[in-house]
């Protein structure tokens, strides 16, 4: 009996939002190329055009597919423009977008870190294979100029799961739009300085303060004019402001029965620093 | 080796939203009767019994699915009457719904240019074939008064996508509901007069002006008081409020970096003109 | 030619929303474990943390599914504390989750009646199934101490969907937390005094009192100091505020073009009262 090939994932995180026909689009035009693709919404509630949202967010997700798994994001303000469609493969998966930095997640941080706060191009590491998607045999035509998510973006992930190679999709680019690694600065005096990055449907303040660089539990996390003395293990039992490392490994601030970013007013981009 | 069957698709346009058991429950009726049906949601937040907007929706996603497709779409503020419920197929995929408008994009241009703004009954042409959904068989038993999306049309949609005939589901009929074609009107002195159709994620209004009736791209489009001179190639680089042909074809109204539906105060069937 | 086995159904009803990674995080490590599993959003739009509408969307829309699907559901206040994660299979399906009465569904109504209204713990009846999900080896690690989700319930989920046996998950359990059954009360003079118990996207207010319960049609709905009199067959026809039984067999407050919600200011947990 011969195996059953393992159906491919084919993931989606956009800013599209679920009320248009934008999607749809996308996936119709991947089911039509690849009748077996498993598509995966990650999410498409990203802000509008916040390449940095919608990169963490799929920083934080992509860990938990399966490596052959295809990342298919579309964050695009410069759609239209020379700005390049890319698509990377490297061992924990492959990434197709648009070349903003919506897909730093596929650097490892080491090379993300030589970038200013704005981003900027770096060289793709060993392990990491990139094209520019310029061949138009795997456009989907005419191209639009405003929805490369549907004619560009969705072809290339279709076809790569299908058994078209890399390398046919387009020319071989060697480096690659870049923003920083999510991780709070350390100051001179120890303490870490950050922001907010993401709100969840909870309210809970996301942050990028990582786990990993707290010194202690004691620490105090002042945001929007306020001090949370202590980071806890958990929301059970917790009263008012509380900060915790949350599920992904980032520092984040939640309100026991409400929603913190109300209480403190705060948005995306707030500042925030922890003190040891 | 015997071949796999592509596995067919079901794609779903509801009024239902995501927050209520509604989808779900369509989907689990889908799947009890074929549990290899992959099932695509096109939008479940067209406007509450706005059938005109769920129509428009369904007209402009529904090619990019292969043309065996099923196209499932319940916006129905008849559920309950004597409306029929009705099943088409055309050569570019099959639909099920209401006989009240919403699945006009089975119908060419021509046939529907012969209704009046409001809709009117028109025979189905050649090429496309059609029942009503009369076959107590093939529904969900008890069926309620108020979910036939749930009783009627997913239980067609589901058999449909196995072996069963399309002319199994009921009697053949040979006319239907059917909406005017989504274009704006042009007037004696060559403007052209259309409305908001449908307002995206982003704020965008989008327009039925088609592409393809502009005469010029230095056209003046007015729209909420506003006049907006030029139509663009794509978003990039615009600046206030700019009006393009969009990816689906249609002229529509953004502003660069917020929402042209809240600087203009639009909704949806906000009048457009558009003069060369 | 072997027989394609039917392909696993898995389910997801979470307070999640759509807006954040956690969703995907699920299905990331349910597809990484099964690739071949149907995963099918009921809802993720569960009010934050509130288990009794969770609850009562998975009560309602799991009939819907083939008995063999797997309901995994998460609305978890208390993850992180003592709480049990269980499983439980009968042979209306498998349910997955939090032991804080969200699963009641699992268990017959005159099993749930013994418990007060606030809930209680119940010794599981013939026919059900159930173990805590204690066994490390089907735990994703490291177990996050605030998303369980991803981490217990997915991967018992996932494995529970190929050949791992129930028994393998945890520890055989005999008892467990449930909520009463979503049943308005019969006072002695024969009235019914039942409450709100999900709103739905059209504003629709769904209550605890079931269509079985309504002696006669003539009956007089109380609500929000309104009364509305008789209970239609379907919302076509009707004007103003509107009783009837919806398609789930619970009798739900509609407004004629507008939101039953909004016109009463009224909220999950109204109370609402039913007179012959």
């Amino acid at each position: 009996m011969a195996a059953v090939p393992q159906r491919p994932i084919i993931t989606l995180t956009t800013d599209f939002g679920l009320t248009d026909p934008y999607v749809a689009s996308v996936k119709g035009v991947i089911l039509s190329l690849n009748p077996e693709a498993i598509i995966v919404d990650i999410s498409h509630a990203v802000r509008p055009q916040h390449v940095g949202q919608g990169a963490f967010l799929l920083e934080t997700v992509h860990p938990y597919f399966p490596p052959g798994a295809i990342h298919l994001a579309v964050v695009d303000p410069g759609v239209g423009t020379e700005r390049r469609a890319i698509a990377l493969r490297t061992a924990r998966g492959s990434f197709i977008g648009p070349d903003n930095g919506l897909l730093s997640t596929a650097l490892p941080d080491d090379i993300r870190s030589r970038v200013g706060k704005a981003g900027g191009r770096v060289r793709l590491p060993e392990g990491c294979l990139g094209v520019a998607l310029t061949n138009p045999r795997y456009h989907r035509q005419p191209v639009s100029d405003t929805f490369h998510g549907r004619d560009i973006f969705a072809p290339a992930a279709a076809h790569l799961s299908t058994d078209v190679p890399l390398s046919d999709l387009g020319d071989a680019v060697d480096e690659m739009f870049a923003l920083p690694p999510f991780r709070a600065e350390r100051r001179p005096d120890g303490s870490l300085s950050g922001k907010v990055i993401h709100i969840d449907v909870f309210g809970n303040l996301i942050t990028d303060v990582r786990g990993e660089d707290l010194v202690s539990p004691r620490a105090t996390v002042e945001i929007g004019g306020r001090q949370i003395g202590g980071v806890e293990r958990s929301y059970a039992g917790s009263r008012g402001l509380t900060a915790l490392v949350g599920s992904s490994g980032y520092l984040e601030i939640a309100l026991a029965g409400g929603s913190a970013a109300a209480e403190l007013g705060a948005d995306i981009d707030e500042p925030v620093a922890v003190r040891s």
